[in-house]
């Protein structure tokens, strides 16, 4: 039916030791699959141990079963109580789940979700306001859930990636780049991969290889399973690939 | 100074609709990744959801901040303590420690961890007896540790890839497999995606691609950094990719 593809490309801001910005990736109970990504306040490793709490709290909900509006809620409320309101955190989560048969997407992040499907244009996930967790009262996440179809891409990343290029006086227009990229006719089905690798590299040309913020980059994509040879066994494999330079 | 990666690549027994195996990644507070993989007693649903309850238990420990020893006795206590001493689970935690600056090996299965250092040959973790987590009262991991260096390769896998072929008489060798391409004076830096696909390939055809039991090779490997480009500032950036066929 469909092969599902998760790609996640992170960089440092320029000069700091490590990303303020978390990424994981937990099965889910009933089937699935859900990506966190948390980016901290600040830098360095005040964010890092932030984005790390609360990546850490969401990850043991979702593998609980919790559903992701309550998840969001569940990490604000517990951020907020601990650390008296005093500090902040986007919060998005992507989540396939098998269950409904729909890609859900929880935000609690000035960054938008970009989305594309069936070859469509390139949106944003919804035009409500949402804010980050841990600083007012009674945040909830802003929600969106699609069915799961093939040629469908989700697209998000931390303020890095966003305003990279702002200083110097030429902004990134991210949608446009997954635009132009998923437009590209020579390659119709562009992987998670090529496309995050696209982004990332744009975002530090721009910044001219200094970023001026951690960066990171998620794409999600829903494309057509390849055709299978009937006249033989095929297995499926689920694979998994982390790529760490120290 | 590394260039860490992690392969995992996994498949269900035949006919079966999902795999008993779970593995799950996820950073460490204090710096590094660690690598669970749980294979629940059984197949199917119930194997699944055992094995997803042990990666849930052990997960929201490590991103707490617990030694990996602790992780390990803590699941096991938990699922003795709510099962009964009834239901069994094989657990694996390889672990990238940065604040050690090692490799943490913690098993709990028959299956044991293959490991190739500096080119060296290809042995196993340690020949110490290792019994699954949740039937016996005070159970605990075989651990090894190791500083991290260049050239490390650590392999570990689920029985279903230990018993390939055994049924039809021709049983897989792991250690020989691993040597084998490891010692390929062609491809000096195996890639750790690599050398997954090639034993979980070796493994389905040996079970005709109709797999015995569920499947699944985890593969970590320490290899040297590329040569830098030091006349221009190359960001270090880490990457994640996740392809699920559905």
């Amino acid at each position: 039916m469909f092969d599902i593809q998760i790609a996640v490309a992170k960089t440092n801001k320029y000069a700091t030791g490590e990303s303020g910005d978390t990424v994981e990736v937990v099965e889910r109970p009933h089937g699935g699959f859900s990506v966190v990504l948390a980016d901290g306040q600040g830098s360095g490793r005040a964010a890092k141990t932030l984005s790390h709490l609360v990546t850490t709290k969401a990850v043991s909900l979702i593998k609980d079963g919790v559903r992701d509006g309550a998840v969001a809620r569940s990490v604000h409320d517990y951020l907020y109580a601990y650390r008296g309101g005093k500090v902040s955190t986007t919060l998005a989560i992507l989540s396939i789940d098998l269950v409904t048969r729909t890609l859900v997407i929880s935000r609690n992040s000035h960054c938008p979700v970009l989305l594309s499907r069936s070859g469509g244009p390139v949106t944003t996930d919804t035009g409500e306001f949402s804010s980050p967790i841990g600083i007012y009262p009674m945040t909830k996440p802003v929600i969106t859930e699609l069915p799961l179809e093939a040629h469908t891409y989700a697209v998000t990343y931390s303020d890095g990636l966003m305003e990279a290029g702002k200083r110097s006086g030429s902004p990134i227009d991210l949608q446009a780049l997954v635009a132009d990229c998923l437009s590209n006719v020579t390659t119709p089905n562009v992987t998670a991969r090529n496309l995050a690798d696209h982004l990332l590299e744009q975002a530090l040309t721009l910044d001219t290889n200094r970023p001026a913020d951690d960066m990171t980059v998620l794409v999600l994509a829903i494309l057509p399973s390849p055709e299978k040879d009937s006249s033989r066994i095929t297995p499926q494999v689920r694979s998994m690939d982390l790529h760490i330079p120290l």
